[in-house]
């Protein structure tokens, strides 16, 4: 909860291929879209290698401090696929294999006609006490530990879990936002800008300056969870335009 | 370093508009190939708002365990441009005007015929200590301080920051790669590659799965500084084809 006592967030990005820059990540938008729209801040994002140690103090460090953590990565068959083991060390309980996860898992594998190997039903381990994030669409599923929702990478299949997750967490006020486009240079709106912000304390007004050929702009987005306070505000900076 | 002696990095992207979902990172990624191209892993990357508190901690979380850090957004003129008071803050040093920032910043606004009034010159503005990243085409220059680049969030002029933080920085061994398709699914091949990492502890084995309508396979990449290493571990992965 931040201080006005709304729910908010930190994000963890989990997978090498994510740093290397071999892989290009697509979710961090999408959740944070996701949260928005729930009046869930989100904070905070770190992404961070498959390295046990590293997850470990990433989740701590998040989930001691937001209201949600969201993790992307790593809940695979595979050696490389280590989330749940370090999510389980972050909690300090057991890894167990859940009942439904098996069962689900069992459905799929029949289905698509493979076997369901030692390896294959390693996606059925998740940390005691885990609930799963799992529907008839999900067959190998994610999972919820105290506040922390544990999804897979791969975009598609995260939406699909990001679905459950948002039966599961309790949103907040909407923070609204307006947008002017003022085509001066950020130099000549930044001193009125302050006043404004001084005077207007709950509204949060961000500057995004741009270059259009030889015209210098910015764009003023000024934010807040009350309409009132926000229109008071972005009445001033109108008059900037 | 990393227990290898190899250089190392971390980087913090500071900006509301990220983590609002409203603008979409696009620096991570460039600056991502920028490392690898010079064999510095990536290590960690944090995203921020704009919050005086939290670039503090997270500068001096990744400053003290890479070799560097590399940050991105919140130099401009305007009141939410807080970087560099924050990482003077981290540093535990004053905020100078750095006079080959003033005398490039007055070239500058002579030259599109605007008033070098004071928010403008803010740019100028550095932790003491402060080299600039500067060249004949940056203008309102990033600067560095120990192991800390500080680089604007605009994409085109993070690249030009990018190509002067490529001479201060001292490269590695870089990474080398390569990759096989395989048209399995990841749990035929989970057993394997478990084995072959367990031979080859120096090489980094990545299982990307995909899905290609009813054709479930995966990307295997592997990764070694050694290219024998990676030869032979990757001779071993081309057996599961």
């Amino acid at each position: 909860m931040d201080k006005q006592g709304q729910p908010n967030a930190g994000l963890l990005l989990i997978g090498d291929e994510l740093l290397s820059g071999r892989t290009q990540d697509k979710n961090f938008p999408v959740i944070a879209q996701f949260l928005g729209e729930r009046g869930i801040d989100l904070c905070e994002v770190r992404v961070v290698s498959d390295v046990e140690e590293d997850i470990v103090t990433a989740v701590n460090a998040l989930r001691s401090r937001y209201t949600y953590v969201l993790t992307t990565g790593g809940i695979g068959p595979t050696h490389d696929d280590i989330t749940a083991d370090a999510i389980a060390r972050a909690f300090g309980v057991e890894i167990i294999k859940h009942p439904d996860a098996v069962k689900s898992l069992h459905g799929l594998f029949a289905e698509i006609g493979v076997e369901p190997n030692e390896a294959r039903m390693r996606m059925a381990r998740v940390p005691d006490g885990s609930q799963l994030l799992i529907n008839e669409k999900i067959k190998a599923p994610g999972f919820c530990i105290d506040n922390v929702f544990v999804m897979a990478g791969v975009p598609h299949i995260m939406c699909l879990m990001l679905e459950v997750v948002g039966q599961m967490v309790e949103g907040g006020v909407v923070m609204l936002s307006k947008t002017v486009c003022i085509k001066r240079g950020e130099g000549d709106l930044a001193v009125p800008l302050a006043g404004i912000q001084k005077r207007h304390e709950e509204v949060s007004i961000g500057s995004y300056p741009f270059r259009d050929g030889d015209v210098f702009g910015a764009n003023i987005v000024v934010r807040a969870r009350d309409e009132a306070k926000l229109a008071a505000a972005f009445a001033e900076v109108e008059k900037l335009v």
